[in-house]
């Protein structure tokens, strides 16, 4: 038997879960904070979900399979298509505008071995039915909350910011038809990893003329909002959302957190309004998060057309930099309150019935449930962060009290059963 | 588009997330007060972690198929194998006693349509390293703890209580091989639900005489531990092992839990020793909640052998119980604190920065980022379950000034800006 975990998958030891647990718990927090409802879909999706032909990664990359009923399915790579499919199946059940958000696993699967993981968590905020800018300005509250509260400042990292409808208007002006739009977006988005010429050729084979990928790329260099208006023109209503969203950034006081970068388009087809990315501002990190405008998702699938928004927030990157900035809370220890143990096999029922008095007040009790020494005791206790180790010893026992000891002020005091869950209260 | 999740699959909008959240924070409560450590696993393993061969439904009913890597692999069908793996891994790398916890979603795959779900979740709590039926009594007290925790008492559940070693030891009596012990519970597990004859006949072609499954039968419908021993002998550690575990459970203080039932074997290959299963005592539903102990298992991949024992407490038969005994919690509606809204769109900006101002107090707050009327709000608040309703409206701004509301008192106060926070906080 392989005591490995599935290629590109990983166990979470304790260890480790206490620091799933911690930034799960600071994402639910930010999301509740911005009164956000959660809602989780499964892991498992019909593979038609993600059935896009725009050449993006995350479609290329699909852990997919045929199931035994012989359906076509996959473990889903991102959450976006879950949700607009649940938001389609109850259409006139929800009030919009919804603002929901998820902590799910999301799964890809790369035949290359880069070491990447073929699996990981991302913390998702949509919001549907909201056709401003207000709805994307509130998104990136919600994501400069969430930096801010572990102690990530604007100096470390920042949000860019684009729109996709400003590089619509120019494809549009350049007469690329609608529907190439996006595979044009998941293509020049590509611009950093892949050669020019590569890059020209598969425009070349999308159709789009010299002139149209020089002058994208050209526009896609502007330093400015005030650059990109003077190449799309005065009157775009894309310059106007994005004037607009770094006006509300400043009603908000995230605006030292915002820089306009015309060269971010991000690899989703999907997205056609403003896009945006978390980046580390010291050069050293792949994108931290993203997400942008996607109104034209649910009538892809079919349904009604409806505005919609949201990000994407993965679990990797944000350690990296967490560690980077020797940020990372210690994990290395346990929670529990006290240690209970019987100084003898006989005295296991009495142990037991003071543990069971304590976790009754609600404390975190360790029971030590199979015989072992006092400095085995002391020794788990400093392991799993006890603050208090209750020893039920026969002397002490015998007038109803157990021997306390404080791990942290090294007091020692034999307590009498019935106060032992106040002493502790008062202490803690 | 199909707006459906796969089939056996369920999407789990805001109401019904909210109620897993009060399930999923129940579980980690107890398991806290009880020490434990959570850890997780992926939901997909390897296909070989789950080759039991002893016609076991779980095995039977995997959810497996082959990865793009032509990997045989599963959507996992219950927890205990991974937890065995990972213990494995780390052999000396993790102290005894393991207590750790995690709360899986698990697979099967039903070929047959009975309505049930194809994923469900499930608590696991297992303890490694200890020998002594300590282990199993502090299991019971936990599932105990947590019925008592969500209003559940010892007239409407119990947990039944058995010894497979006990079954083992009258099978060595009767000279079945150990390898057949294993094979042979799972068989007898399903005497309520197969006919009998067929069980003989499924029996007899696994070597078993007349004579053996006769004596087994009755052995399974001891009705107490006395006649369970004048079966199995007096000296037998199986029913020792009983004995101590209701001794324990008395000074826990949950022995009124306790039933002896000697018809409970578990359909698990891998138990050993005592088995225990929670049930409704009015019958209606099916088991609860299931568990044992698991000696041989890491053997079984190959490891060296460590005791242990756990239990899966799956999230299906509860939430029926707790509907039927209308102790569910009310998850209708949203527990935000307070809803900011702009009386018009140029105040959206001020209302942003107000609501900013809350949520840095820690404060829930749904802002109102689109044009609503004051109509809509208020119905919306109620919705949300808002404590207060802040409105930004231009008289009242100019004053720096915002109208609040008390949804439950009916106040309402044209508040400080700079007071908001605390007048809320006072409040609330």
């Amino acid at each position: 038997m392989d005591a490995n975990p599935v290629k590109g998958t990983r166990d979470m030891y304790p260890e480790d879960m206490r620091l799933r647990t911690w930034l799960f718990g600071h994402w639910r927090k930010v999301a509740e904070q911005y009164g956000f409802e959660e809602y989780d879909a499964p892991v498992l999706e019909s593979e038609a979900l993600y059935v896009r032909k725009s050449g993006e990664e995350v479609t290329q990359q699909l852990y997919n399979f045929e199931d035994k009923g012989e359906r076509r399915v996959a473990l889903r790579p991102e959450m976006t298509p879950s949700l607009a499919r649940m938001i389609m199946a109850r259409r006139n059940g929800v009030t919009l505008p919804v603002k929901w958000f998820s902590l799910p696993q999301c799964w890809r699967y790369e035949r290359m071995t880069r070491g990447r993981r073929r699996e990981h968590y991302q913390w998702n905020m949509d919001i549907w039915g909201v056709q401003g800018v207000e709805a994307e300005a509130e998104l990136l509250a919600a994501v400069v909350s969430f930096f801010t509260n572990i102690g990530i400042t604007s100096a470390d990292v920042g949000m860019k910011v684009n729109s996709r409808a400003a590089l619509g208007e120019i494809m549009t002006s350049l007469g690329v038809p609608e529907a190439k739009h996006a595979a044009t977006c998941v293509l020049v988005d590509k611009l950093e990893k892949v050669p020019l010429d590569a890059l020209r050729s598969d425009m070349a084979a999308l159709g789009l003329t010299d002139e149209t990928v020089t002058k994208l790329l050209a526009v896609m260099e502007s330093k400015s909002i005030d650059a990109l208006e003077a190449a799309v023109g005065a009157d775009s209503a894309a310059v106007r959302e994005l004037r607009r969203l770094f006006e509300l950034a400043e009603a908000y006081g995230y605006a030292d957190w915002l820089v306009f970068d015309a060269s971010v388009v991000r690899g989703l087809a999907y997205y056609t309004g403003i896009v945006f990315e978390g980046f580390d501002r010291s050069g050293a990190l792949r994108a931290i998060c993203g997400g942008g405008r996607y109104d034209k998702l649910l009538e892809s699938f079919g349904g009604e057309a409806l505005p919609a928004c949201g990000f994407g927030f993965g679990d990797a990157v944000i350690v990296e930099l967490l560690k980077d900035r020797n940020l990372l809370p210690d994990t290395t220890r346990g929670t529990v309150e006290a240690l209970v143990s019987a100084f003898s096999p006989e005295l296991q029922g009495a142990a037991t019935s003071i543990a069971a008095a304590l976790r009754q007040q609600g404390r975190s009790v360790d029971l030590v449930i199979e015989s072992r020494k006092p400095k085995w005791v002391f020794k788990h206790a400093d392991r799993r962060g006890a603050r208090f180790v209750c020893l039920v010893a026969p002397q002490e026992w015998a007038e109803r009290k157990v021997n306390v000891k404080d791990m942290v002020t090294g007091d020692q005091l034999a307590v009498q059963r019935d106060d032992l869950a106040t002493y502790i209260a008062e202490r803690i």
